[in-house]
């Protein structure tokens, strides 16, 4: 067994979460943290991640913020031909309105111009500020027509608010219109319920990822979103952050407690839960390059809804790529995995 | 195809989560309901459920309280020969100490009269009261040694707290000694987290109860306590809380935060997650009678770890016995499933 991925496999690797920083943005994160903005999600990750000297941390600094050779030697070395770029955790979803507003600009500026310096081995995902919905509509319109973006990243809650709240719909409205996708990525979970998850070290991409980003799609689908703006597509990553594996008991519950009339806040939807998932989600398998969770979601969500991704630099691990290059699936499902999901799904 | 489950399969059907409620626990919850306890889970859960007049929470009021003819009635509708029972969630763990301590022997005493009347169709699970952790370990030994009960009930945390608090191990102590397991069933969401869920209808069965049910068992594993208990066996429902499907990233990220030193609370453990979730963790299917989630964690955990439940009064649900009987895998397999693995691990 070689311990590189072997080239020509007969598929592009496209890899579809895939992290950078502008050094702009790792500064300003810096300042938060020594300043002590009061977000414990955010201080759990990024008082680590941008102070601590261990290895893990410094390879990520290291590595977000480099858009050219060490990132394509990295590329090259675990065999992904194209990376989907998008502005790392939190995003400006950490800053204030004006802040946000600008380094959303500046992030995407940057990130445009590495994909035309590369435009073989780089898209990119448009950075916006939920904290205001209008501008960032209008910055989704600008990255994708004139910067030549390919969908929208927007990293979970903004200061504990989901995009089920209808003042981000033109968030949704923009999307839909230029038919990209968003991207549905974790962060930092919301002061309203990391106390469990931080005390026991369990808030971070180990479990509480997970959860929060689960969380948020959950609150899309069940807020009637899809049925408001039907070809509306969100990718969420870590193999569907579970909510494949709980399709049946979500469909099942959901049916349930909208006959009971349970909640005021829980109304029928025009479609089934498997439905939404199906035909309007599509996930990735950051961080999880694990051959039986993702022929499981193929299985139940479509073999086409399921794309390749890294999570580099966060989990940089050829041995994954040569572990899905294994799996026993027909190789045009293979292709799909790795390829023309992601071309078809980013428009690529 | 026929609307009942086929009469002798080749093997008994075991239910391992079905739950039953004294009319005395009822009557406490709507006093507890109507007095306004500040619980928002409770609240959420137990509102609805003791005081709508909908079908589903007025059918789930009359057949928790029944240990005779109408379940062994629906039993032997559904083909289900026998039936572990245990306290509905949350059990007495809403109480104050006082009543929780009389609750849980109350309730043990209850359980086994009805299981020495139908020795053939019931065992149960003994109740205790981890407000007082002392009397919760000899109200076990003594549901164990004396009423002839088969494991314990936990309804996942007290007041917000959790098991991996180590003033709650005399309960792990006495489990272990005993050689039963502990069954951690969801219960309305602590208030710690419960916000962003309840708010959008989401903190139930549908997903609060998994997110905080896994939260638990993580807690447990990541504290250390099967290092401390090697021997002891937890179970956890609704298709083991989605913590199959997290099995490779949970091993990953648990790994690289250790090494990182990132939290004071995450220390290393003699053996890896997936050594644990195999060696130490049962899981049952209740709620989710659906093929694809039942074959994935046979796969991923083994033959021996996953159970049949119903989750009976909650899901009583005719079709997913019949899907279950019907699933594609050895018949030696399907016994172990429904009959063998409960058998063994309850010493039926």
């Amino acid at each position: 067994m070689t311990d590189t991925p072997r080239a020509n496999p007969g598929y592009k690797r496209i890899a579809t979460e895939e992290a950078f920083a502008t050094r702009e943005m790792l500064d300003h994160y810096l300042k938060l943290v020594q300043d002590g903005i009061d977000d414990p999600g955010f201080q759990s990750l990024w008082g680590f991640y941008i102070q601590s000297d261990a290895a893990r941390p410094r390879f990520i600094r290291d590595h977000l913020v480099d858009l050219g050779e060490k990132r394509l030697a990295h590329m090259d070395e675990s065999g992904i031909d194209m990376a989907v770029l998008s502005l790392t955790a939190p995003g400006v979803q950490i800053m204030t309105r004006d802040n946000a507003v600008g380094f959303s600009v500046d992030a995407n500026d940057q990130l445009a111009e590495a994909c035309r310096k590369h435009p073989d081995r780089f898209v990119g995902l448009a950075a916006a500020a939920p904290q205001d919905p209008q501008h960032a509509a209008k910055e989704i319109e600008r990255g994708v027509t004139k910067l030549g973006l390919k969908g929208v990243i927007i990293n979970s809650h903004t200061n504990g608010e989901y995009l089920d709240d209808e003042k981000f719909w033109p968030i949704f409205e923009a999307a839909q219109a230029l038919d990209v996708p968003i991207y549905i990525h974790p962060r930092g979970m919301s002061r309203d319920i990391i106390k469990p998850f931080v005390e026991a070290g369990l808030d971070g991409a180990i479990y509480g990822f997970g959860v929060e980003t689960g969380l948020h799609l959950l609150r899309i689908i069940t807020k009637g979103v899809f049925d408001r703006y039907p070809n509306l597509k969100i990718i969420v990553g870590h193999m569907g952050e579970a909510l494949p594996f709980w399709m049946f008991r979500l469909e099942y519950m959901h049916e349930a407690t909208v006959r009971s009339n349970r909640y005021e806040s829980m109304k029928p939807l025009k479609r089934k839960m498997s439905d939404y998932l199906r035909d309007n989600v599509y996930i990735t398998s950051s961080g999880v390059g694990w051959e039986p969770a993702v022929r499981f979601s193929q299985q139940v969500l479509g073999i086409d809804n399921v794309m390749y991704a890294m999570d580099y630099p966060y989990q940089y691990n050829i041995a994954e790529v040569m572990a899905l290059d294994n799996m026993q699936i027909a190789p045009a499902d293979l292709k799909k995995f790795y390829q023309t999901n992601a071309e078809r799904v980013f428009r690529i």
